[in-house]
């Protein structure tokens, strides 16, 4: 695969309607900065506190935008996904909130707190095998009886601009940041804080924090073909899905650059968002300023946005 | 003493004006709602987030106004006060700010990591032993040998009324409020939040939450008369403090009520606090919450605002 074939102001109209039709059903999360953190990094960093979205995650904005894009006679079927994460608290909201029914597979073993997360928004929950094949079987199946709508957690078009209204929202209210950084797992995220910063912000560079212990993103971006994920084992769960053919044209279109942090330096970064900055943060959502701490030269007297991407985690049991 | 004789309106023109003079100084902090939150208490609630502010706590507000509010030649002495916690800080954080020394009293015994924060700041610190009078000496002898100007942590007009600019900034941005909610310590914040609801939203009415173990406002408010706290024992270190004349007359004045509750009510609402709002708030900050919800038929389907005092806590001792 090569740079320069995508044709990224296509997706300018697209993006915009999608934050015009999910607005009502999202906050727009403050963004906060911390001079403590200001300091230690050296530079001005704008934190956009998805943690205090709906489902508390940004993965609410594709839900809801893949979800509210379905004809009705198509949509009344309703929707079915497998996820353990937050996209499966996404789905069951989002359905929930336009009244249709939601199915979701989650492996056996997920933790009850997020079983019953999801059962609170009213979704019909099917537990499978932990591995692929039951997970697509369980799904094909719920699919052939209900007419249900899969809705993938990032190699979806609707999902990717629902995902690109966040940045587009820093961007309304901040100008001229130098970077803009976020984590890469599926690529959902990073590839629609890519378009919307090449649309709507063209002079930022995006830069993508990866844990070292599930670099396929990183491994991808720079043998320019995708290597999926072997065996991913980091504390940042919400990061070891691997890109797909969709997200990684995006990401190598538009990426400046993919940063590997190591566990130790993903779990202080969590520990210094929530004693400086006094927010409740995922491992996962700690990646990017991990990443920007470990190359402080490069971001200098910059000013950087980062995109915090959740806030669900058992705050009884904390990596420190 | 008598309800009745205090003219609250003599106080406008000094917060408008006290709220001009810090702006550029503070975070107009953001205000976030959670509808777990909500649904769990039965009605809407607007979490005014001062763990976000400059220091991580509102005390940021009225130690930079008293600051700010000393003519030069005076000024130019720098400040002195005594306290282990957020005014501390926030007194040695607006003396840097303007240039001038600050000489913080703390008691032997303080914990090591809020003695850095304050020397952090570039203020003096001076241990004394932990009573009173050893406390008075202290800031008596450094007043008399710097010609420092007294900062007290609450019982003073301009710490109230930059107190008072926290509920005025929710009044800017939400109409209605059915409550105000904030707890009560030394009445600095709860005098403040009341004038601001007199004089910006006058149908609204402030509520005081308080620790059972620390009831003394509770009792004032009850006997018209100020009973000083005995042997405070409470998780809400921030709250262990007396009301001073100056604050018991605003609150007998102007709260519609105060609300006690027990530590694991405080304990259970900090919890709630930090899985569903996803921020990170001190024991003292969850009390408005905790006296909510204990009382939730009388908050149902009301508008009530809350503000989160701060978020300075160690995270790897928590209660839960």
């Amino acid at each position: 695969m090569v740079r320069g074939t995508l044709n990224i102001k296509s997706y300018e109209g697209k993006i915009i309607l999608s934050h015009r039709r999910i607005k009502p059903h999202i906050h727009n999360t403050p963004l906060i900065s911390s001079s403590a953190i200001n300091k230690i990094a050296g530079c001005k960093i704008y934190f956009k506190c998805e943690n205090f979205q709906k489902v508390g995650a940004f993965k609410m904005r594709g839900a809801i935008n893949a979800i509210l894009s379905y004809p009705n006679e198509e949509g009344e079927k309703g929707f079915v996904t497998h996820s353990s994460g937050n996209h499966a608290q996404a789905v069951a909201l989002s359905s929930k909130i336009i009244d249709r029914k939601a199915y979701i597979v989650m492996p056996k073993g997920a933790p009850e707190i997020k079983i019953d997360a999801v059962r609170g928004y009213g979704a019909k929950v099917f537990l499978c095998e932990n591995n692929e094949k039951s997970r697509e079987e369980t799904c094909n199946n719920i699919m052939k009886e209900t007419g249900a709508n899969f809705i993938h957690p990032f190699d979806n078009e609707n999902v990717i601009c629902g995902q690109a209204t966040c940045a587009k929202e820093v961007y309304g209210e901040v100008d001229d940041l130098d970077f803009m950084m976020c984590p890469v797992g599926g690529g959902g995220l990073a590839s629609g804080t890519i378009l919307s910063t090449k649309i709507f912000s063209p002079d930022t560079k995006v830069v993508l924090g990866e844990p070292l212990n599930a670099s396929d993103a990183y491994e991808s971006f720079m043998k320019k073909m995708i290597v999926p994920v072997k065996e991913p084992n980091t504390i940042a769960d919400g990061l070891k899905t691997s890109l797909s053919e969709r997200t990684f044209r995006i990401i190598l279109e538009g990426a400046d650059k993919i940063i590997l942090v190591s566990e130790d330096e993903i779990v202080d970064a969590m520990r210094l968002i929530w004693e400086r900055l006094k927010v409740v943060c995922e491992p996962s959502c700690s990646v990017p300023l991990a990443a920007l701490l470990k190359n402080k030269e490069k971001y200098k007297d910059k000013k950087v946005g980062i995109i915090l991407t959740g806030g669900n985690v058992d705050v009884r049991k904390l990596p420190f």
